[in-house]
């Protein structure tokens, strides 16, 4: 297996060009590294035919296993034909600069991940999503548990004036979007971070990098995205939308979807979940379960193992046969992550909704980290699963919630944890499984296939062999 | 105008005999002290009677104005003749002790104030409304922003080991309730708080009052109350619970009900904007809106006005007039004070929606206070009312927003603020109205009625002449 992915979506131009990366990239990746995914290589115009095919055949109602919230997955990209005018136009308003995060954001709304959210946030989208996880839209209650934002700071807000429109700009100077009709309101940072995360303890990644720098003001309106987000890493035609994946979803004819987030390399014991998951569909009824094992590709926090990193972990996973490649699509999830337990959880299931999955695993503590000032977990582990289970607006998307895998040290591979048994069961925690790479130490036999082991070791490696590089 | 309020509600022998409030009671209160709420003294036995009248004449549409959520209203006293066998299967139970304030809520949620719940909450309730501000009962969504919970220390948790059903038992040592079906589940304060206020910040009175004290585990389960919660501070017969007023609405033949929810003294201001929403709702076709006064009478802050004297206050505005006696119910609502703004103003609105009131008047920075640690309102303002209009489960509520009373210093009268004339207007926070009264000093005229100022007046006096008392 060996497969080069082929999605034959024509790139767009685009203002957009980041700086690549700060973290090292490992020096062994050169080329495009997930091979496994095989999308299209059979019929590079699939989509374009799949389009047609919808309006003509039964396939239509395929898309429809979970319809999207608020009825119509957003699409926030300008149409090619406009473009010119747009950018014209944005070139005589007030510029905003984006971060590199906002920018994932930007993404993440244009493709309609938030969906029915046509842009950042105002006011009243802000405060429904701090209060009540959730945002009414027409009478109906869609789930929105992150406040999807844009800070500004005084200078900014100054220059903006009275202005209706702005202009955002990425931070390689492009013009990325235009934001309408905006609103600007005060970024109570203080209440943002205790509703957000429960606490207010110092060291929460995503506050430390993203919301203290932040200025003193959000910005919200409706987005116009001049052209498709991309990022130059060779990992873009990895970086399915909620559209291609749901039409991949038809053209497979999947009659269920589950998605499986994560931001970690997989192991065995993730794997014994997705095949047994698989396994429960199929004594359900149901004929072709597919399994959207989608990655989180934005913003992590500095000691997790990078996307370039996971995505060729993922590929071995697939190559050594561990999950089966006819069955799975790999594709990355381009949201930053807050670390925000039980409430991100919420965002992860809900942004697959709008993907087209109708089941979502859940396992223990997702979304979790230790807490930043005690010697705790942040969150308690099983209240992620049962707030997600409960979740206004995730009613219609079947939650499945995990059986906890651990290495069996009787039976020498990973398994369901049986706690008649308990003392022969080994928990590798993230931690551990990083040390163990770290350090060059082998997990015991079992604990993950060898060749993802080896892009970890590998990885580690090359972090020791330039440190001055990393910590730049 | 001095009647002497007759509610002929038969007291019900209690366990409960709570101890004196220890905030000084100013000398000068020596009888009840709220003389113009009509209620019965026509017909003493209007209840009765119209208990019979319901079901045989069209009044019975009354109550129904705004149905209770949850479709019933809760009602968790044990009937009289069961109270026996159930005190003596209580006595059987390990015994759990309440605080004053875990007393109040067990009074609040006994008389259906906080329907659906029907105890302290569970581990699923809890997080809802934690996350949600809200429960999921049936399909249905109802509003939930406060967690009504029961905290336990580690020795009582050893106590009560692997028992189904314990005894509350309040601080003068008489059991109160039996509450069944117990779960015990983590406290988490950091997180409750964060997510409730918005902030850890310290100096938070609610929580430095209940929270830090409280026990590390939480204790949910189904409530009986052996007898009705009495206060026996002549205040009682005040206690209407939402059963009486709702049908005390339908004696009146109201067709409106609209809720003033108060901590404080009510000023002309207070009065221009019940009376101006009074017209509006006969301008709007109903024929008898009738107002409910409904000031909080649990738990508040060591520096407010005590409810005996925030009631004779009361008492005075509607003899003087400037409330209309005729179409005005004052009641006391049993509820603790947890000053957190645009989560608890759900709370208050919610309950009045128990109570039978369809229409909720919401003002300025509802609920709110200053930071306790910085130099600013801890809740934007405005918050308060946006968060109340798009709150889950309060969509068949009529939220009536405040338009800003102050001191017109050009007609000499409180008048609803012009911005195009902002000079003349003279703003009176209740720190200046309490500063005011303490110094001796009046207010302008026509801030407030002359009886209930001298209210005021004599209150900081006696505090003044007898401080050892009210430190106590």
């Amino acid at each position: 297996m060996s497969l080069t992915v082929n999605l034959n979506i024509t790139p767009l131009n685009t203002h957009f060009n980041p700086k690549p990366k700060t973290h090292k990239t490992p020096t062994f990746l050169t080329t495009p590294i997930y091979h496994s995914n095989k999308l299209t290589h059979k019929n590079p115009t699939f989509l374009t035919h799949h389009t047609h095919k919808k309006m003509t055949s039964s396939h239509v109602i395929k898309s429809s296993l979970i319809d999207p919230d608020g009825g119509v997955l957003v699409d926030l990209i300008v149409p090619e034909d406009q473009r010119g005018l747009k950018c014209v136009e944005a070139e005589g308003m007030v510029k905003v600069g984006l971060t590199k995060i906002d920018l994932e954001w930007v993404h993440v709304v244009s493709e309609g991940w938030a969906s029915p959210l046509k842009g950042f946030m105002r006011e009243d989208e802000y405060l429904q999503s701090l209060h009540f996880g959730s945002l009414r839209i027409d009478g109906c209650r869609v789930n929105m548990s992150l406040p999807i934002v844009l800070a500004i700071d005084d200078e900014t807000k100054e220059r903006i004036g009275g202005d209706k429109d702005v202009a955002l700009v990425g931070p390689d100077s492009n013009t990325v979007a235009i934001l309408r009709s905006i609103e600007i309101y005060k970024h109570n940072k203080e209440e943002r971070i205790a509703r957000t995360w429960g606490t207010t303890a110092p060291g929460l990644p995503y506050v430390e990098e993203v919301i203290t720098p932040a200025g003193n003001w959000l910005i919200g309106g409706d987005l116009e995205v001049l052209s498709p987000i991309k990022y130059n890493d060779g990992l873009d035609s990895y970086r399915l939308s909620p559209k291609q994946l749901r039409e991949e979803f038809d053209r497979r004819q999947a009659d269920a979807v589950f998605a499986f987030q994560l931001r970690n390399p997989v192991h065995n014991g993730h794997a014994l979940l997705m095949n047994d998951t698989r396994k429960r569909l199929l004594d359900l009824g149901y004929k072709n379960p597919i399994l959207l094992l989608h990655p989180l590709g934005g913003y992590t926090k500095a000691d997790d193992v990078p996307l370039d990193v996971r995505m060729e972990q993922h590929s071995k996973v697939l190559e050594d046969g561990v999950l089966d490649p006819e069955t799975t699509i790999v594709s990355i999830f381009p949201s930053p992550m807050h670390y925000a337990g039980p409430t991100e959880v919420q965002w992860h299931a809900k942004a697959r909704i709008n993907a087209g999955a109708n089941f979502y695993i859940v396992g223990r503590d997702p979304a979790g980290m230790g807490h930043p000032t005690e010697k705790r977990d942040l969150y308690d582990p099983d209240h992620g699963k049962k707030v997600l289970s409960m979740a206004p607006g995730l009613e219609k998307l079947n939650i499945l919630p995990f059986r906890v895998a651990a290495y069996d040290t009787v039976a020498k591979e990973m398994a369901f944890f049986d706690p008649s048994r308990a003392k022969d069961f080994l928990f590798i925690s993230g931690t551990k499984m990083r040390s163990f790479a770290r350090t060059g130490e082998s997990p015991p036999n079992g604990f993950m296939c060898p060749g993802g082991w080896d892009v970890l070791v590998k990885y580690y490696a090359s972090l020791q062999a330039a440190p001055s590089v990393v910590s730049a």
